[in-house]
């Protein structure tokens, strides 16, 4: 957990001005943080030394009141939480994450500083760095977060390419990221370690890598929920699911695990367990979970036999 | 003038669905618009290729309410106002915008098809195209641009390297934005052609390429209006400015032109007019305007002998 450092915090209630506000940020990220660099700051757009290949290229909004209830949470973790949503994006093509531009949108008395220092931690441990951006004026928090980041050599994964008989793996247990928001309405404090799947979400790159790597035919992040986002790849890839089990996160729910959404683990069909397996175990990571098999029954998402529940996120 | 294609729009006050807007967005954005390409869209993240080399990486947010009033604005005309915003931004670093990503946020009646139609026409204007994006859900209708683009062979050009001598440039009139607002709250109807700096602007693409190939120092554009932008490449230069005349757009006020801002004709310094005039007028584009030289006085701009008027956008 990382409180708002109180160093760059502005004072108590005062309005920030964005030319004021933009040097603070570069000297925050120029000074001290690893997922950090300022040359974007100080001109009109940021210059990236990139290798000849693909570039990987998305982006995620996260809007206050949408997606963090600001009277539970720290404005903050909108940056944190929304950076992790855009790397996601990129680790679900099985790439690895190089640099991303944030915009905040916020009233005067947001700290803005804080929500950029949440960006930057979030991009420190996927790797990568903040190399420019954009603040405006707005009524309504919100943060945009677009990351770059490097095709791998063997092509990007997409959500198209799932076989039947293809084995259905998940990189990590579900429902942390629900099961923390329930905990924190029910009145747990913001420390509580039940709430750090919601809070601090993690970017699956090393994973996302080796699966890639090792030949996965199809993969996504569970950013909407297991359900909905498994429906998205049946569909894109002609193909049905058969959900065998939902690895639950501790004191999750098994409809958090199927609907939750935000947990960022990443999902992905494979035909090959020994190269899986192999993968996993050279770059020293936790085995993925098989949850299930990919059938030829077109667009149907199954869960032990039975149509699965539309559970998941939808605004 | 674009008016929105009634056959995109979703029907009257129907709410949009984040899937279904999506869908058709990768539907509007595959079938019909040359600056877009729908890859983004079903996918986690969108695949460029690209030659070895520099990339460059900007973003910039529009805010109803601070960036456009949709009460005398239609809300698409943020899509095509930010666009050119972030593109333009590529442009001022002498670079070529070679695609962009789009978050909107948005009330469900927002017609969000529609801004997104605008965005991809401003992006066909420079040549680009939208490959991807996020829609959210939100109180209040913002739109984030994240261009990226190629940098010129003879690299990108900052802000950094204007010395006293060299003579400053401008792309084009200035003030033809502000006086459009003016007129357009004074009355005058939408399609009146004095509205469009405010609502069409270029994004000088080909300009910043000319500039940038022939030896421009240092370059940006003019978004926030010109006094407080050449402050800005004073500052960033180590140098100071003497302006000495500002081109202003038929029926434009010099404080329009001054301060007016969101332009996006570019300002450069340039110490080669022959090489300059070859360049330029090599690539079939309309000579640029002398507009004062840069001096030794650090930080300090004047206009016609006294320091100019702090005017200029803030939020």
């Amino acid at each position: 957990m990382l409180p708002p450092n109180p160093t760059t915090a502005p004072r108590g209630g005062e309005a920030w001005r964005e030319d004021v506000a933009l040097e603070r940020i570069a000297d925050l990220l120029g000074a001290s943080l690893p997922g950090a660099r300022p040359g974007g700051w100080g001109d009109d757009a940021a210059v990236l030394e990139r290798p000849a290949g693909r570039v990987l290229v998305c982006c995620d909004a996260g809007v206050e009141g949408v997606h963090l209830d600001a009277t539970l949470f720290p404005i903050a973790d909108l940056g944190y939480r929304t950076a992790v949503a855009a790397l996601s994006d990129v680790a679900a093509m099985g790439g690895r994450p190089s640099a991303v531009v944030v915009s905040i949108c916020a009233p005067g008395d947001v700290d803005v500083v804080a929500i950029e220092r949440e960006v930057a931690e979030a991009c420190a441990t996927a790797g990568c760095t903040v190399v420019g951006g954009d603040l405006s004026k707005a009524a309504v928090t919100s943060v945009t977060v677009c990351a770059l980041g490097d095709e791998p050599g063997h092509g990007a994964v997409t959500r198209h390419g799932a076989r039947p008989g293809d084995v259905l793996y998940v990189t990590g247990p579900l429902g942390g990221a629900a099961m923390g928001l329930r905990r924190r309405r029910a009145g747990a404090g913001l420390e509580d370690p039940s709430l750090r799947w919601f809070r601090r979400p993690t970017v699956r790159a090393d994973a996302g890598a080796a699966a890639a790597r090792s030949g996965a035919t199809a993969m996504l992040d569970v950013s909407d929920g297991l359900a909905r986002d498994l429906r998205r790849l049946a569909a894109a890839s002609g193909v049905g699911v058969d959900l065998e089990s939902v690895p639950l996160c501790d004191g999750a729910t098994l409809d958090e695990g199927l609907g939750g959404g935000e947990d960022y683990e990443l999902v992905f069909s494979h035909h090959d367990e020994a190269e899986l397996d192999a993968a996993f175990s050279s770059a020293d990571l936790v085995a993925p979970l098989a949850i299930g098999v990919v059938t030829d029954e077109v667009g149907l998402v199954r869960y032990r036999g039975a149509p699965a529940p539309d559970l998941g996120w939808r605004h």
